[in-house]
């Protein structure tokens, strides 16, 4: 006895990456309970959101304008080109405020698993970006994970022709971190690199 | 670095009950990443909820017509009228299917501590609904909690006046759970009110 509107929107949101149905419900009746104060602003925020943003054609990235404002912006350093896995790691980074490079968006990694080859990845428009001659430097900054360091490797193989190097985030104990909750991966990369006091 | 379009759906989304900044992110980016199968259905899903959901001025629940499809249904048992907390207590009794009656939606429950009192509840309008010629029955269909349970005492209170029989749902072992996991108090109920087989 949900009429066909509120059923629609409850399938919908369900679908939503970690939302399920219940989840979704509540949403629904939170929206549905405060009108002005929830569901008009998120209905117009979405619809611009759906009318303006759009994908950067340099980095793939998205903004409200193409070329996004990293892109544009002039006070980048246009010698660092730091590669991620998806726009959410442009985001984590940048809000660490540690680096002012470009940015490029391979939108995934390698993956056997999940049959995702070089084509499905946005490398070669990568390894174009690479070669220009302002580049000196290429800071893979993909997810410490086995399918990111093989796509790591991968890259690194395929941009060894050009003369830019080729670099990496350190590996080591996270800032806050307890020694005692850490894997014996994480602690040996830590106590290869230790740096001197 | 992320457009103000982006950042203002990612603070509304963020806002949700069980949504939090980082899942909000998530969302966001499955939505802009999923344009056509995601972000374009939910704005319209949205925008018709806006338009067309409306509460019913009867029993206070939520459909795209008032009186809500309940309500008008004649195919309901006119002598019972269930009592419930919230709107997704209507769902989850239908989802039941075992009761055929008609609804009252309080609005929420007596609570001291929030500061809700019988003026902020729609208890006059079910008082008045209580008494119609054809009510036999009131099922206090409320949450199994403190509150609950309060509320559900004022009501009887208030409802021994008219001519009715009060009801609450019975306490026992849920259908599927295991009696190592059940707390005391819904074991001696179970106990107290055990069936002959």
């Amino acid at each position: 006895m949900i009429s066909p509107e509120i059923e629609r929107l409850i399938q919908i949101l369900a679908r939503m990456p970690g939302l399920g149905p219940r989840s979704a419900r509540r949403m629904v009746l939170h929206l549905l309970r405060r009108r002005e104060q929830a569901l008009v602003p998120l209905t117009k925020a979405l619809q611009e959101a759906q009318e303006k943003i759009v994908t950067c054609s340099l980095c793939h990235s998205i903004d409200t304008c193409n070329p996004c404002s990293i892109c544009r912006d002039a006070g980048r350093d246009d010698t660092l080109l730091i590669v991620v896995e998806h726009v959410s790691d442009i985001w984590a980074l940048e809000r660490s405020q540690a680096i002012k490079g470009r940015y490029h968006v391979l939108g995934g990694v390698l993956s056997a698993l999940d049959g995702v080859g070089p084509e499905q990845l946005a490398i070669s428009s990568l390894l174009t970006r690479a070669a220009e001659l302002s580049v000196r430097e290429v800071l893979l900054a993909l997810n410490a994970t086995i399918d990111g360091q093989t796509t790591a490797h991968y890259l690194t193989t395929r941009l060894s022709s050009l003369p830019v190097k080729v670099t990496r985030l350190a590996h080591g104990v996270p800032v806050g971190g307890e020694l005692d909750y850490l894997d014996e991966g994480t602690l040996s990369a830590a106590i290869r690199s230790r740096t001197v006091l």
